[in-house]
């Protein structure tokens, strides 16, 4: 039959969503197995939020139906626009109108839209995604087109006192860089929870003016929500930047309703590509988001239901985690700026990511290795191999059992333990 | 800021979508006329199909809404594959599991996603979209990211006794090319009509086998549903043909749900090209889709509301145009085989379809200029500027307003008339 190159790109699963396939495989076909699965990225079903987006489900059947199952702007529904326009002037103070804003089925769809816009053959050669801060989204590999088009800078850390760690960005990689077409990131990041501080969103805004791209802030677990624990810097207008929102984390990932807003001669290219490829999103949907906007609902949620809810996890995630990693290994949680997840790093010559998520898997337990959020090649008994990532948002006892599986067998593959077998290997 | 070379294809409007923004902007921005739009793709609000729809998504709301606004599989939600699967076994006899479908925002999207995987360069050189029979939908031409990426065959035709035409593919002008990676029709077709007889879908079929490449078969006005009009060869299972179905035009064109039946080879890199851009539809509409096809509830509406509309109101446009066109013209319809559109020719030397547009836009009349349904240069004079397409699915009273209006434009552009004005041009 025979694919063509973007074809042979893009029929790739990339390395998530391989493991993905491999837990549903194993949660479909296992009988009589409890699996505690703490690789999901799903948000966590809190009660609130699920009657809230329900009640704003209701009330979209009930009085918008027959606009919102017929054809709609690529742009976004109107109401929809207009509800975000006035959001943000209302939260942020921005003075935008509809040419600054693009709605899509949710925020990758629109990333995938702005790599093949802006990144890609030019007339000049080959223009790269730039990832300044890797680790960072693995969805961000899966949405580049063409072979090795993802230019990633992998940052550099700073170890606390105590068990934990801070990823610094190494801004002059990026900024070496002559071949990128756009830069994007994730503040607070999926998977790691960093936050751009404001002097660093500030050095990224300065790259892309000089270089004449756009920057791409997704916000999918910041300000103005789902604000799933704390950020630093909030998103900015400015030129260069265009920031990506999403639903997803705030209760909806299934309805797939994102949007960006930025400078119209970004926002309108990707207005036609969606125009050209998916149409719109969800009319449904859309009409759901827009009143959830309007009415206050969702910032209601996310004060009184989203926000209590991963700080609590955390706290009970970090008090967990002390209980049951072995304190004869070195192993680290980055610092809490946002994001579902704890992002940990075994400082261990003989840690494997792969290998812990083979050995846990055989205890009924699934995490995600932490080598797909990485861009570069993988070398063995390095940072990059060395990370895992776990979700917050399981049933409570589910987290707990998990945490405590995870504790023994980091605790039964480390050779400071008497007895203890030889280093795994892949 | 510079586009890539995709970025500068994609964020073209195509020509349809640059005059659906003209017909927007002119209903929006004009007060005191009441325009006649004949211009549209939304199919008819017949008040038993919005029920319909409204009732499924009730009981999606009521009974699934968890699962449905969670993360979903890119394939498609479970319960709406394996409704497809049991609707096509029930009504085709058709023997396919779930890895010959993929559920998708839109078969638009699919046929995107099918454009960039098998399509565009591979190792030996661009392999282009093949369209076999041009006329045929505008939007192809935007899925298609590489300039000059669309080889289109036109078709010819035949006259009838009366005012009809029909189109002849021109089968030979596809086998001879050497340079395809996809087939793609609409059967019945939009803009025209045209169903495909069973010679003809076989005869694409041989093509694609002898080529190796799959032949997309967009059944979007078609059986098994919506049924609009009568059509020759049903949809059909064939190690090269992938069969592309819609509820758009079943009356949720918003809710953006499509679906791809075909081979595994096929359906496999589809899934993944989802799940690395827009994920999966929409989960609440895929629940509205699963409870339709299995509940025989669209298969009630298709019977009972959307094919008797749809043949009366044929009826009732033929004998429109019949009263309304005038008799020194010569003028003539597409054969109805299907689809919600009436297509017009009109042949005659002095004739331009986008002068058409242009006078009746003056007498608040929108109607779709025939140009953008055909793929190559276009030559004023010749067929592929005489034609324009009107939609069946307005109210009945603006129908024949706008018929009306169209007759008394055309007779009044006509040289034949004494005292007529000389030739329009653009």
């Amino acid at each position: 039959m025979g694919l063509s190159k973007v074809g042979t790109q893009m029929s790739r699963m990339t390395g998530l969503r391989s493991l993905m396939e491999d837990v549903a495989s194993a949660m479909a076909t296992t009988t009589g197995t409890r699996w505690l699965n703490l690789s999901i990225g799903n948000p966590a079903a809190i009660p609130e939020v699920t009657t809230m987006w329900r009640e704003a489900a209701g009330w979209a059947v009930a009085d918008s139906f027959s606009d919102a199952v017929a054809y709609g702007a690529s742009r976004g529904a109107p109401a929809l626009v207009n509800a975000i326009a006035d959001y943000f002037r209302r939260h942020l103070g921005w003075n935008i109108g509809p040419e600054n804003i693009v709605v899509g089925p949710g925020s990758q769809m629109l990333c995938f839209a702005a790599a093949a816009l802006f990144a890609g053959e030019d007339g000049s050669g080959a223009r790269r995604i730039g990832l300044p801060a890797i680790p960072d989204y693995t969805g961000y590999q899966g949405i580049c087109m063409v072979p090795g088009g993802i230019a990633g800078a992998e940052s550099g850390w700073r170890v606390g006192a105590d068990r934990s760690f801070h990823y610094e960005l190494d801004l002059d990689a990026t900024a070496r860089r002559t071949d990128l077409g756009m830069l994007l990131v994730s503040s607070p990041c999926n998977p790691t929870g960093r936050s751009l501080r404001t002097d660093e969103q500030d050095a990224l805004i300065a790259i892309a003016e000089r270089m004449d791209i756009p920057l791409f802030l997704d916000h999918a677990y910041g300000r103005p929500f789902p604000q799933i624990g704390p950020t630093f810097a909030p998103p900015v207008l400015h030129p260069h930047v265009v920031n990506c929102f999403s639903l997803s984390k705030a209760g909806m990932p299934g309805e797939r309703v994102g949007f960006a807003i930025g400078p119209e001669r970004y926002i309108t290219p990707m207005v036609s590509f969606l125009s050209n490829s998916v149409l719109h999103a969800s009319g449904l949907a859309q009409a759901m988001a827009a009143r959830a906007l309007s009415s206050g609902a969702l910032d209601e949620v996310v004060a009184s239901a989203i926000k209590p809810f991963y700080a609590e996890r955390r706290t009970l995630t970090e008090k967990l985690l002390l209980d049951a990693m072995p304190a004869d290994v070195n192993w680290r949680l980055h610092a809490n700026e946002g994001g579902m997840f704890g992002w940990l790093w075994v400082d261990e010559d003989w840690f494997s990511d792969v290998d812990l998520y083979a050995d846990l898997k055989k205890r009924g337990v699934f995490i995600a290795p932490g080598r797909s959020f990485f861009s570069g090649p993988l070398e063995s008994g390095t940072h990059s191999t060395q990370c895992f990532r776990i979700t917050l948002t399981v049933d409570e006892k589910d987290l707990r059992e998990g945490i405590g599986r995870i504790g023994e067998v980091i605790g039964a593959a480390s050779p400071h333990r008497v007895g203890s077998r030889p280093p795994l290997s892949l």
